[in-house]
This record gives C-alpha cells, sequence and structure tokens, in this order.
C-alpha cells in the first residue's frame, strides 16, 4: 500500500493509503525518504495556489529517496539506487524549448505543482528527471539538493566571481542557502535580515549578518568595499524596500538578482540602473549543471545541510509540519514519507 | 579670434568673440567644423542642468572638426588631421576606474556638459579624447559619430545576434541610430513611435515601423517571431508606459536596455521578469570600442548620416537651431561653426 498526504483546499491535508501504482514504460517507483516543504508549498496550504493545484492534490517536490521498481526500458538505473528528481516536465516544442531553455519552458509542467508530489511513501515518476545521489550522502541532507540547486542557478546567473563582495537581503531558506553557496564560489558575503532569530541561524553557519532595522546597510557596503558597493544583491525578500535599497548597494555593473517572487510590479531606480550600468537579472528554477553542483556543495558539507534541517516530522502528522514552518523559527522542516526503512 | 556660444540661463545664449587660446602641453586645440546639438544640450538650454552647468556656459559634444595647432609633448597628431572626440575625462583612481570602467568613473567630467564645449570656432581639449577621422568622411556626418557610438554601445551591452528581434520604443535620434546599428548587426528590427513625423524618417532610413496607439505590439511581435517575443527591446521613449511595455514584448531571456533617463524610478513587471529569466541592462555613454564601430558605420553608410541631419545652421544662430529642434520635425541638427571653410 502506498500512504499518501493530500492538500484538499481551505488549509487541511487528509492522509489515506490507497493501492501502490505499477510504473509505466519509462517511469521509476520511488520509496520515498523525505520530502522537504518549500515556501510554494505553503503557499498552496494558504490558498493562494488553488488556480493551478488541482484538489486533492499530493504536493511536495524537495525530495529524496530509493528507486523501488522499474517500468519497462528502463535502463541505467537499479532498484536500491538513492536519488533526488529535478522535477521539471517541459514540452520540447515551444520557441524556450527550441532556444535551449527548457527549464522556463513556455507550457512547463512543475512536477509537485502542477502534477502530484513526492509527499507519499511511493511516487512514480518520469525516469528522466531522475537525479543520482552518491551512496555516502544521507537522504535527510539529499532532501536539501533541490533548493541548493535554486541557489545555485541564481549564483551562476549572478556571474559572482571569487573575491566579489555580494549581499543577501533576506535569511529564509533560500537567503541562507543562496549565502552558502555564494561563499563556496569564494565571494564575501553579508545577509540583511531583521528578524533576529533567522539572523542567528545565518551567524550559525558562518554568514556575516547585519539588521538593516537599526544599521545602514549602504554605509556598511560602503565600508566592506572600498567605496566601490557590492558586485552582487540578492533580492530575497520580495519586499518593495528590498529592491529599492538593491541599486543603492550596487558597484558600477553590479547585477541585482531578483530571486524573490514579487506579485506586483516594484519601483526600480532606473536612473541609478543607467548611472552606474547595473543588470537586473530574472531568475527561475535550475538547470542540470545547477544539480551537478548542488550535490558536490551538499557532499561537501559547504552547503551544512544537518545545520538548516531543524525538524523531521513523520508522514502523519504533515499538517503539524505546516503548522510548525508557519508559526516560526524552523528553517527547514523534513517530512519523514517512511522510505528510509 | 575665436567666436562662442554661450548659454547664459533663463533658455538664452549669448554669441561674443575673445582671443584664441593656446593648447597647454598636452593639449590640441582645434577648429571646430559642426557640433550636433543632443537631447541633454537642450535639457541644459531648458534650465533642467543649471546645478551641473558652471554658466555662461559653451556646451556641445557632438563635433567634428580639424587640428589647427598642437601643445607641447603631443605626438601622432598633426595639424590639419580630421577628428572628432570622445567627450569623457575620468580620474584614473576610483573603484569605477581600478576596475577598468572608466567610462563611468565615479567623478567623471563629461566634457561640454561639466567643463566648455564644442559650440565654438576654436575648441581646445586634452590630446587624448582625440577620435581619428577617415580623410574621406565628410565632416558634416562626422558630427554623428559620438551619438553613433552611445546606439553601438547599446547594442553592444544587449547582445543582440543576427537574426534576433529587437523592438525599439522611441524613434527620436538616438532611437533612429539604435535602429540602424541594429540592422548592422544583422537583427529584424521594428521601432514603435506615436508621432506620424518620426515613423515617417524611421522609414525613410529604411526601419519597420509600428504605431503603438493604433497597433498592438505584442501581437506584432508575437507574429514576428512565431510566438517566441523579442530578444531584446531598447526602451528609448523614457515614459513608464514604455517600460510596462518593453517587458511584456521580450522572449525568454530576453534583455531590456534602458536607454532613455528615467529621472523617477518606474514600475517594472519583476513576476515577469522572473518568469522568463529576463534582464534590464543599464547604458551610459560609450567605450573606445564603441567609437571605432561607429566610425566604420556612418562611413560605410550603414548608418545614413546625411539622411538625419536636417539643418544646418550658423553658429551666430544657435538660438534658431534650438528653437527648431524644439518644435519638431527636426531629426539632427548641427551648428556649422566655421572650422569647415
Amino acid at each position: 500500500m502506498n500512504r499518501r498526504a493530500r492538500y484538499a483546499g481551505d488549509r487541511t491535508f487528509t492522509v489515506d493509503d490507497v493501492e501502490l501504482d505499477a510504473p509505466a514504460a519509462g517511469q521509476v517507483r520511488i520509496d520515498v525518504a523525505y520530502t522537504g516543504i518549500c515556501g510554494t508549498d505553503l503557499h498552496i496550504l494558504h490558498g493562494a495556489m488553488d488556480h493551478r493545484v488541482r484538489m486533492p492534490a499530493v504536493i511536495g517536490h524537495e525530495m529524496s529517496g530509493r528507486i523501488a521498481e522499474l517500468g519497462a526500458g528502463v535502463t541505467g538505473w537499479a532498484v536500491g539506487d538513492p536519488v533526488t528528481v529535478m522535477p521539471l516536465d517541459w514540452c520540447g516544442d515551444c520557441p524556450a524549448c527550441a532556444a535551449g531553455h527548457t527549464h522556463i519552458c513556455h507550457r512547463l509542467n512543475f512536477i509537485g505543482i502542477d502534477t502530484a508530489g513526492a509527499m507519499q511513501q511511493s511516487w512514480t515518476v518520469p525516469a528522466d528527471i531522475l537525479v543520482r545521489l552518491p551512496d555516502d550522502l544521507p537522504l535527510t541532507q539529499a532532501a536539501l539538493i533541490e533548493p541548493t540547486a535554486v541557489a545555485v542557478h541564481d549564483v551562476r546567473r549572478s556571474r559572482l566571481t571569487a573575491g566579489e563582495h555580494a549581499v543577501v537581503i533576506g535569511a529564509g531558506p533560500v537567503g541562507l542557502l543562496i549565502g552558502k553557496v555564494a561563499q563556496a564560489a569564494g565571494a564575501q558575503v553579508t545577509i540583511l535580515e531583521l528578524d533576529p532569530h533567522r539572523r542567528a541561524v545565518a551567524a550559525g553557519v558562518g554568514l556575516r549578518t547585519l539588521d538593516p532595522g537599526t544599521a545602514d546597510p549602504s554605509a556598511d557596503v560602503q565600508k566592506q568595499t572600498g567605496g566601490a558597493g557590492a558586485a552582487v544583491v540578492f533580492e530575497v525578500s520580495g519586499s518593495p524596500a528590498g529592491v529599492r535599497l538593491a541599486t543603492d548597494l550596487l558597484a558600477v555593473r553590479g547585477r541585482l538578482v531578483v530571486v524573490a517572487i514579487h506579485p506586483a510590479p516594484r519601483e526600480v531606480d532606473l536612473h541609478r540602473v543607467f548611472w552606474r550600468e547595473l543588470e537586473l537579472v530574472g531568475v527561475r528554477v535550475y538547470q542540470r549543471e545547477d544539480y551537478d553542483e548542488a550535490v558536490r556543495l551538499v557532499r561537501s558539507g559547504q552547503v551544512p545541510a544537518d545545520a538548516l534541517i531543524s525538524r523531521v516530522v513523520p508522514l502523519d502528522r504533515v499538517a503539524d509540519a505546516f503548522t510548525a514552518l508557519e508559526t516560526g523559527g524552523d528553517v527547514k522542516v523534513l517530512i519523514d514519507c517512511g522510505g528510509e526503512g
């Protein structure tokens, strides 16, 4: 049997058991070990994505597990292999796919949002989304590879190089991961965060923090950079104030990476964009090469997965896991889906 | 004697004659042939830059002429050489200069705005701002090399490649030059302009035009590009509506080049920037390599300078030249400073 948790609308989950699906040709069935809760999953719980999610819906896309069963024609994989997934399913036909940007396909199916996800014991997916894990990587840590791939993609798109100064606005899970990935790239990183608990977590994983409520970030960046400004700012707060601050902090030819999803248009200081030849860079999910780097960074400990996992909750208590995350104090909460043994 | 026109504040010019300045060491004196009027010069006349211009001020920086006298220590140049200038004087010490971005020096002196410019018969400048002209290039046409270098810089920063589709929003002189430079780069170009006279000028120099007041630019771009969207949009209108439209028109990974100077912050659709991984690119003046390309394009006729010069006015009647430009109908107006004959 397969135990699954489903978002049923109106801020509720239901948990039930169903028969196992046999994988079709080209598919594999995974015994899911852990599934992390993403900010998008919280948005789904809050009803903000009811237009997109077909209820009742198994959600979740930050996962780790082991292959349990192979469908016909699947080669290169064996039962027991540890895996995570890159949960993107593109059309292959649209102009974006034709240009090689399959991760921003015009008709992208995001698995775990648009179709069934990983908050279940047993998950059947196309074999071509599998990502191989090292045998020695704990599956708890491996559940953080997908959000780490987001951070790797964002840092790669920023063209950040060793020795440059980067500022991260917002120390939620994605901000923390970007900070650590930027450090691994050799950058000097400062993370701005109003919340003292989040600042403490950031400091605990070795990030330099600043409280923009009491200190002046512009003066700090000027001092840190000898008057040049930051080479890169990652805007992860989603706030109008974050966007305003970001252009002020940047050096000549600096890059502002728009990581947070801003639901409404934001005022941008285009005069500053002109005066310093700034760039704004949009970022969305990841590509295969970002997963390769994410696996390397989590395995090496440069992304300190254990320090970022604040809670592991069994699948039966999925609602409690979301409540814990909503009430604050947690960083990354994992659902134990039972596949680890 | 040297005849000069000076902006004296309050929308007025005075013209007078003064003794010739002998060039100091490292300087040259130029007999100025033609000086074009730039949008910035119009802003100066309107008083918008009185905080920056020391009145009475000789302005003007789009020029052509011949070397009349060499100061001590100037080598590589001879009296009679045809020249234009790259009117930038940087400090060499600030973080931008140290990073090699001298054209965006923190303390940039823009010659012709911050210090004396070319609306005079005889102009003395540092030899290191000289740009050599081909002997066979008419000096009227050569006065358009500086604004063409602006357009070359903007197109270069856009990373536009042959076969890509570009949209230019606004068919003023800079928009027209960008359109022609983009065509020379092998792009498919459409220029959007509300004003019928400007559209006629654009069509006259071989640009595909569209009236955004009557046609739907988004539908047009979709049709032109098989549903992909434009690879590059140049925002040259300076309007909030132009910025809004630009992000709508862009393909996945498209680049929005912010050419116009937006005095106030503008609303930008950052959700679209995320969804399509767009980039916004700031651009300011030019670098030496942009002049090399600008000389090549004007000389080859790919930038049709003669078709863009709508009027040539003698120095004594400089005020009339500005009035003509203000009242519309002109594209590029040159001041004949007397150095050609």
